[in-house]
């Protein structure tokens, strides 16, 4: 790449002239925030950083996460100096059919991963430093944050982690500007308190004036050489370069009109006159790294059979990780993360059948979660498990791994007050809720041993979105014979005949009740039907629609989770206008710790309130 | 107090016997993180801390958080040898009529927050640490967590935000035990390292061995001197004092069979037997700490009536800031948390008026949950905003405090995709349902400035649950009268008339889409109703059926907002047997920048998709 200081300053010249014209057209966006990094990325990429600038999927490519991805328009600004982006592309920043929006979606060919919710890229660069690491490649991972991010926690969950795991292909840069969008930061511009801190954690640090090309040529070198991950933070200036509002607090987020940037432009050239009138000598050509052989891709992965006995009681959490072990046997791509409670959610079984593909995220969802992303997005299958209660301490990476359109595959263990005695703060009765608002989300809730396998089967071969899997901790009887066919959008129906008054619509652990209380019923000379709903997103309409009618044209489900965005609400909405009669049992108080069966008739979930049901 | 070490001992030897009884009695719990705080425990609670045995409202208590929710088995074991609950009561722990659960919920009286998910008790600390400075009480807060917690980031933006803030009366307690629940902390027994973090976050640190009675009363005597927030990490062994499970990694979360027990309480009594036969010569009486004068309680609070004209357009944001900043003139317990928008939020309004009563929680919306818990616990009127769409970044601390009773007030404004140009990252669509699934939470939506201000002053009147205020980036027309009334689980019926073929239920932004559609039809001839559904959660029931039934027995549900658990959902649920054909119109596409319009129009939930709708 190049080292010299005038093309570096030109470059960054071109990108802040751009980002002023940029921003004013849209008459919005992150001025500010992109003219402080501008010299920063322009040394990334011009000097500091190899990749293939034709192909972002080169996967000997360096890796780059805008974390403060509010600076869009420098990215943006980057890739038309690098020759990916026309002027004429650039200028549609923030328009409805441009893929440049006002945050990096992967709409965006180069956005490794979707950000704008602050604090996330870290853990992202976490897991691609880590996938580094432990598939033997030789990329480094470079993330940027903004100085005002730092303050989320999920940042030091990554860093304690990156420390943790020596990820010293890991360099992170701040963009330490004093300001954020309405108050200067905890640390102001004392950089030295920031780098105490990483040092703390366990980094290497490199203070460095950002806005000096010369002194971050430097400090990349310096990083390079690290046995640690490397942390430098750039003493930079909010909107540097535009005199208009150069270290003021005020302009956040926000454009200059027309005229204003008429006197910017102006403005930028004469006081970088130099840099404004380089002529390239040489044309810059960039650094491809060497293709190596391409990881191995697993196109459509087929598990092997399982091999459980039907009547036999056995945990669903137990067969997801038996089901992930299974999974590691015949696709090398498969990761698996944890939250220290892999004893609890088993994914302790796929970590002794492939200990060096296994990441222990200890306590730390939110940096699991995006750490899992990092991998997703370089290839890999990561399944990401902690109980199912937890999955909300993440929801906000979940829901920008959705936008970044990263297929993670998660468990959650522990659904439903069915847990018993640990009480409410360990019983996940919102997940349902949460997994099922994400775009192209597929939400699955076994029953029994042989379903929650097949259904790890298909996450395996999903790739259009976030896959849910939620497990039980109670052990459930095995019901369906070892080759017993599942799908997407599926269910099951258990029993029916040609009498019945309900349907009787159940998930999980209360497929267990439901079917109870139809041998109850049944005694009692009184018929119904009931469905397994072991795919509660997408849900199979046809068949509740079909079953539904039959039994009497009244459905009625049951569950352990709470009414908003549960199964109750999901089928009421799918079967809206079919003139079918909805009664909808679900977790209704506040619970409490008590044995699993106290819980569920607390609640009115179990069988005997089913059986009341459709008595009413 | 005392600091007679026999007796401290003796306590903590009393406890640890407790311990070992409960937790095999209930056959479940978490003996080993109960057993390595009993010497912490009996220090702090026998030596250490000023509070008034017989009332946990004291306002002059020092104040206990059991971050490490699990060793709840040692916070009971210490209000028994307190004399607050007898070994009867003490027996029933994890029992379903017991108040004493598998983690602390406010059914336990002396439970300051409900804790079990864990790294969140030093937030709610560093609340009640600030409500200390803010209203100018002399009592300390203290918190006790576990090593294994440390790597969640919410303790590190407490960490941060306390030391910024200078909360010297603000001291933690890490019981670090080395072992989590599978594995070794990641600083092991180097609690230097943890050390060290903490320095460089800003806090004062004592390191002490965690079994030394007369070592951990210094180390707090220390404290209680600094002039920085403190953090005592006390260095312990799991399980610490009965040998069959002490510093053994596999006993987490584990009881001993009745037998194990047996022996363990043998053996105890012949390791610590000076403790076990120690006789108090004097009994223990506390300092109760003097009572002032009790704080100013507003028990209703009336706002005066608001001055904005009908007509004129406003956006809802910006009257909540003018909203909140009168509830500040009528009632000093107010006060504003705000992460680092304030003037996207227009909590600014508020700190304008009220500087003394905002914290500026920066970046960080986990631990700003956390401190309005705080604040909320001590009998302030906590209200916390920031973008609809980051309060899923603090959806597991908002779960919490649901279960913790703690009424907050939340605001998340920008709600929805016409926001425009910021992109999907900013865009709040999944709001309304996380803040559904809470326990006896009320979720209110203005779609004007008037309605804004009068569900501010609802809000603030509500204390039983979380109240959820949702606005809109963008202008609205005023619509109501200053003296129009509104009420929790209301709506209002903005238009009807006796040829109604359909009613179009909106709320914020889309009700200006819908009175619009509705103008589009009446042109052409066909009538319908339109409700303003302010309050999506309670749901006026009665009013959607009377008015659908007088409409054609046809409702179309038009949100700003994904589908599940949605107000779709949520409507479809109400009133799914009522035979009210139903459809519902919401953001079912992921959404990308461009103009409200362009967005309002491509997700098909604005006027034009309102009057296709009504016409197929």
């Amino acid at each position: 790449m190049s080292s010299d200081k005038e093309f570096l300053s030109h470059k960054a010249f071109n990108m802040r002239t751009n980002v002023v014209r940029m921003t004013t057209k849209a008459g919005s966006g992150h001025l500010t925030s992109a003219l402080s990094a501008a010299d920063i990325i322009s040394v990334l990429f011009f000097d500091v950083m190899n990749y293939d600038p034709t192909n972002p999927k080169n996967p000997n490519n360096d890796h780059f996460i805008l974390s403060k991805g509010h600076a869009a328009p420098i990215l943006y600004a980057v890739w038309k100096e690098v020759g990916f982006l026309t002027q004429e592309e650039l200028m549609t920043y923030r328009e409805f059919d441009s893929v440049l929006e006002g945050h990096p979606t992967p709409r965006f060919p180069w956005a490794e991963a979707a950000t704008g919710s602050l604090g996330q890229g870290l853990s992202v660069g976490a897991g691609m430093a880590m996938n580094a690491k432990m598939f033997h490649h030789d990329y480094y991972t470079y993330v940027l944050m903004g100085d005002s991010e730092v303050a989320e926690g999920s940042i030091w969950e990554a860093a304690e982690i990156a420390a943790y795991y020596n990820l010293s292909n890991l360099i992170g840069i701040i963009d330490a500007n004093r300001l954020g969008q309405t108050t200067q930061v905890m640390d102001g511009h004392h950089t030295e308190k920031t780098a105490e801190k990483f040092r703390a954690f366990g980094w290497h640090t490199i203070e460095v004036p950002g806005h000096d090309v010369e002194q971050l040529i430097k400090a990349f070198r310096e990083a390079k050489k690290s046995d640690k991950p490397v942390m430098i933070i750039a003493k930079t200036y909010k909107g540097y370069g535009v005199d208009l509002v150069e270290d003021e607090n005020g302009h956040h987020g926000k454009a200059l009109k027309p005229e204003q940037a008429e006197i910017a432009l102006e403005q930028l050239e004469k006081r970088f006159s130099k840099a404004a009138n380089y002529v390239d000598p040489h044309s810059w050509k960039p650094e491809v790294p060497h293709v190596k052989q391409a990881q191995t891709q697993c196109e459509i992965i087929i598990m092997r059979k399982p091999d459980y006995k039907i009547g036999q009681s056995y945990k669903t959490r137990q067969a997801y990780g038996d089901a992930l072990a299974a999974l590691g046997d015949v696709c090398t791509n498969v990761v698996a993360l944890d939250g220290e409670v892999k004893n609890s959610t088993f994914a302790e079984t796929f970590e002794k059948a492939h200990p060096d593909r296994f990441v222990q995220s200890f306590i730390a969802e939110q940096n699991m979660i995006g750490m899992a992303v990092g991998f997703e997005k370089l290839g890999k299958i990561p399944f990401a498990s902690t109980f199912s209660s937890f999955m909300s301490r993440a929801f906000d990476q979940i829901r920008m791994a959705a936008i970044g359109r990263a297929a993670l595959r998660l468990c959650g263990s522990h659904a439903g007050v069915s847990i018993g005695q640990d009480g409410p703060s360990q019983m996940g009765l919102e997940d349902i809720t949460i997994m099922r608002t994400l775009p192209d989300s597929i939400v699955l809730y076994p029953s029994d041993a042989v379903s929650t396998w097949k259904l790890v089967e298909l996450m395996a071969n999903y790739h259009d979105g976030i896959s849910y899997l939620r497990t039980t901790r109670m052990g459930t009887p095995i019901r369906y014979a070892n080759d017993e066919e599942f799908k997407i959008g599926g269910c099951k129906v258990l029993k029916q005949g040609s009498n019945d008054v309900a349907c009787i619509v159940a998930a999980g652990i209360t497929v267990v009740n439901a079917l109870q209380a139809a041998a109850t019923l049944e005694e009692q000379g009184i018929a119904v039907s009931v469905i397994d709903l072991y795919c509660v997103k997408p849900l199979d309409v046809q068949t509740l629609l079909e079953v539904g009618k039959k039994s009497g044209n009244r459905i009625i489900t049951v569950e352990d989770h709470y009414q908003a965005g549960g199964i109750g609400e999901a089928v009421s909405f799918a079967v809206r206008n079919a003139e079918i009669q909805v009664d909808c049992l679900f977790v209704d108080r506040l619970p409490r710790s008590g044995t699993p069966d106290e819980l569920m008739g607390y609640e009115e979930i179990d069988a005997d309130a089913i059986v009341k049901t459709v008595k009413n």
